[in-house]
């Protein structure tokens, strides 16, 4: 017997135990903990993790003590019991973050979670030192999530080989696909472990495309080991979110009947119930399935998170509308202005948006390798442009509205969006508009403070009057302002 | 009898006739003259132009002799008969616009117009000296097409009184609306004239909501009045064309089957068979309309021609797209720089785009009346804004495109797109993207001349070497540029 164990609330509890080394591990032997505290009882997967160790990882959602017994098919590893107890989240520590209010997103604890995230796919197979570059970078607060492929990438700026790989064997094809690699996963949870501690979310991109060494066209049994085990090993982490694919539609190994497969197998095997959702290429996967927690979209068209609201009845994450940066690729050649203007009218219009940068920085681009270009959106390393510290401006501007605050979108004209709560609260944006002035129609019984934002300099300036009823506001008549308008 | 008349073809002959002045001569009095030539018989509506006086005009389309023979209920302006000969057009004078292979237009003689219009919708009525500041800043070639309404307008920035009235009566209401009133219309027709001089097509509007007088809520019989005596008066004239309404669906004294009846008025009517349109508020017209000639849209994305070339079968031209300026409505405060783009999107994916103006100058916007602004979009004048000179930068391209080439959308990926004549002629547009090269896989039997065009500093500048098949083209990573690529 040990001394009492104390694991913060959703925080992650490990059970450690020694098993067998022969056979297969990973088919053979089942392994499962169940969890009990006074009004709950769970039960997870455990997973194996190499060299004769096997895991199992739980996230105690309740303060309170938990007992636990193991279930298994090896004696050694069946009826081991014991406890812990879940003591109260410290400070930063919000807890997972879930769908509250139809649109929204929030931590477990209530604070509420506004979704700024980035792209850095092949971040974690890149190695220490660029991984550790690439956190400095996170540290600086532009971002709040971060979309990561499990699997490595082969793409353009892409073509090194990563530093581990899922299952057994050697590149580029020979794998044994029924054993996997301990220290690939390993390596991404200790990358996922390091968002979390900067309070970055983990959207882990299950399945994609961009392969040569045929990890996108896996047999079902062999996905079927592969989901249970990522479940197993990372769905204790809080900061987890599971992405089906990045571009499902251009998996051309995979029905479309195989992504509603995984969407179902994520949501009933993981009980953590993390978000979920499948990110398209071209053609939008059908969101309204009821697994599905979050609209996760590719199009540039961010204006329109309004209308998907209404038409998938979720939170509205446009993950990809173009990156800042200026490779041949039309996907990756915006300016910073230009993707500075999309996240304004994403947000104002009730949705959440998400950054990548493609800048290639050497030489004029070269055709078939550009691995001597690091490109954030490939691999992380730094941030070159000029639209991250515009995002957090706005960031900053979003996470200060009245707290716990959920923004509607109100009244839209083009190019006018706005999202607020009505009779407290407006934020307004006006994009490529130029007006000298413009007009609004407050409550006539309530005075408003007006400020002017100028998205593109980042600055905030009063206007030394108060507002109420038909309210002319006079304005600097250059593009890319917007208001904010508070109750006194 | 008089010595030989010649006529010009295209340009009008005008028959003046003395008749009655008692009764109603707009009601009373039936005239029309039929028109004889060796393949062609045409018969025209003349119209009363006061005083006493009768005309009728026609505009021959076919060189060599032309007799004619009057018809009316009243002797006096019976069985007139003469003749004249249509001789052949000068240069400058091609004729009027029609549509040539389905979505373009061209003039009757064949050669190609490519539509750049600009809108004032009151100028006609703001009197001579202001009406010559307009023509002087029509004559600077910026524009080959003018919207314009018919009757005055009502609205902000327009609510000074008309020069002249359609009808008898007096101001605001008391009108009698059998009797039309000569001045009004052929106050009108000199500036139809005028325009013709600058080469300037005169897009007329026939109906439109912005009144304070009754002229939107006319009923059937003074409408039908209306209509025959415009086609009468006005469709000889070779630069008019008919445009059903700005805004047909903010009529709310129409009902949808009304413009369905208007159009087919004019194409029956009008023997001369000029194009004619209808342009919406929000909600489009049904331009699969067989007498609608081309699809007059408002819409800010004018990146959908080449969708809506598919759509409607006809040339798309964008008559409103937002216009440049600073007022607070959201339609009239574009930068003159998103205006250059909607233009370089339009055309670069297929269709025409039009221009307005709508700088307020004096004053902070102030609400009830701005009668000292003088606002191009509504009155004319002067240009202010800096897309005039970028828009005739592009026509200037669009007009030196190898002769009578029509500019067929290629392919397009977002955010680039693309018309041209395949392995003759590329006009590519990147708009906001900032590559710093692209690929285009060209004709790899051929060699092609690439020029970069910078389409805000309006720079044309060659690279200097040939390319063929798979090229990589390096660009200066900013963002509004173009490619013209032509076939050596």
């Amino acid at each position: 017997m040990y001394g009492q164990v104390n694991i913060e609330k959703w925080k992650v509890f490990e059970l450690t135990l020694n098993g067998p080394t022969n056979g297969n591990p990973y088919i053979d032997v089942k392994l499962s903990g169940k969890f009990i505290t006074e009004n709950d009882t769970i039960s997870v997967p455990g997973f194996y993790d190499g060299e004769g160790v096997y895991k199992i990882r739980f996230m105690p959602q309740n303060e309170g003590k938990w007992t636990y017994t193991t279930f298994s098919n090896v004696k050694k590893l069946n009826n081991q019991k014991g406890s812990f107890v879940c003591l109260q989240a410290k400070r930063y520590n919000h807890g997972p973050v879930v769908v509250k209010d139809t649109f929204y997103f929030t931590y477990a604890d209530g604070t509420p979670h506004h979704s700024f995230g980035t792209t850095c796919y092949g971040w974690v197979h890149q190695g220490d030192s660029l991984a550790e570059v690439t956190l400095k970078t996170m540290s600086q607060g532009y971002f709040n999530k971060m979309r990561m492929c499990i699997f490595p990438k082969s793409y353009d700026w892409n073509n090194n080989e990563p530093l581990y790989y899922p299952f057994e064997g050697t590149p580029l094809k020979n794998w044994n696909y029924s054993r996997l690699n301990p220290v690939f996963f390993r390596n991404i949870e200790t990358r996922i472990m390091q968002l979390d501690s900067l309070g970055v979310e983990a959207d882990l991109i299950v399945f994609h495309p961009y392969d040569r060494w045929g990890f996108s066209r896996l047999d079902r049994a062999t996905e079927n080991m592969y989901i249970e085990y990522i479940i197993a090993r990372f769905a204790a982490f809080k900061n987890v979110w599971w992405s089906m694919a990045n571009e499902w539609d251009f998996m051309d190994a995979k029905k479309p009947s195989d992504w509603d497969y995984y969407v179902e197998q994520f949501a009933k095997k993981d009980k953590f119930h993390h978000l979920i959702s499948i990110h398209n290429g071209v053609k939008f996967y059908d969101h309204t399935n009821p697994y599905i927690t979050h609209a996760s979209i590719q199009s540039e068209d961010t204006y329109k998170a309004k209308e998907y609201r209404m038409k998938y009845k979720k939170p509205i994450v446009f993950d990809e509308c173009r990156y800042e940066g200026n490779i041949p690729w039309s996907w990756g050649n915006l300016t910073a202005k230009s993707l500075t203007e999309k996240f304004w009218r994403g947000v104002t219009n009730g949705g959440y948006v998400g950054h990548g940068e493609t800048y290639v920085t050497e030489n004029p681009v070269i055709f078939p390798d550009q691995s001597y270009d690091i490109l954030w959106w490939s691999k992380g390393g730094v941030l070159r442009g000029e639209s991250p510290a515009h995002i957090k401006f706005l960031r900053q501007i979003i996470e200060s509205a009245p707290a716990k605050m959920q923004l509607i979108p109100l009244f839209t004209w083009m190019p006018f969006s706005c999202v607020g709560v009505d009779r407290e609260y407006y934020l307004c944006y006006l994009n490529d508009a130029q007006p000298r002035s413009v007009v609004i129609d407050l409550p006539k019984d309530l005075f408003y403070t007006v400020e002017i934002i100028d998205t593109w300099n980042m600055t905030i300036t009063p206007i030394g009057k108060k507002f109420s009823g038909h309210s002319l506001i006079e304005l600097p008549a250059k593009p890319y302002i917007a208001l904010r308008i508070m109750k006194q």
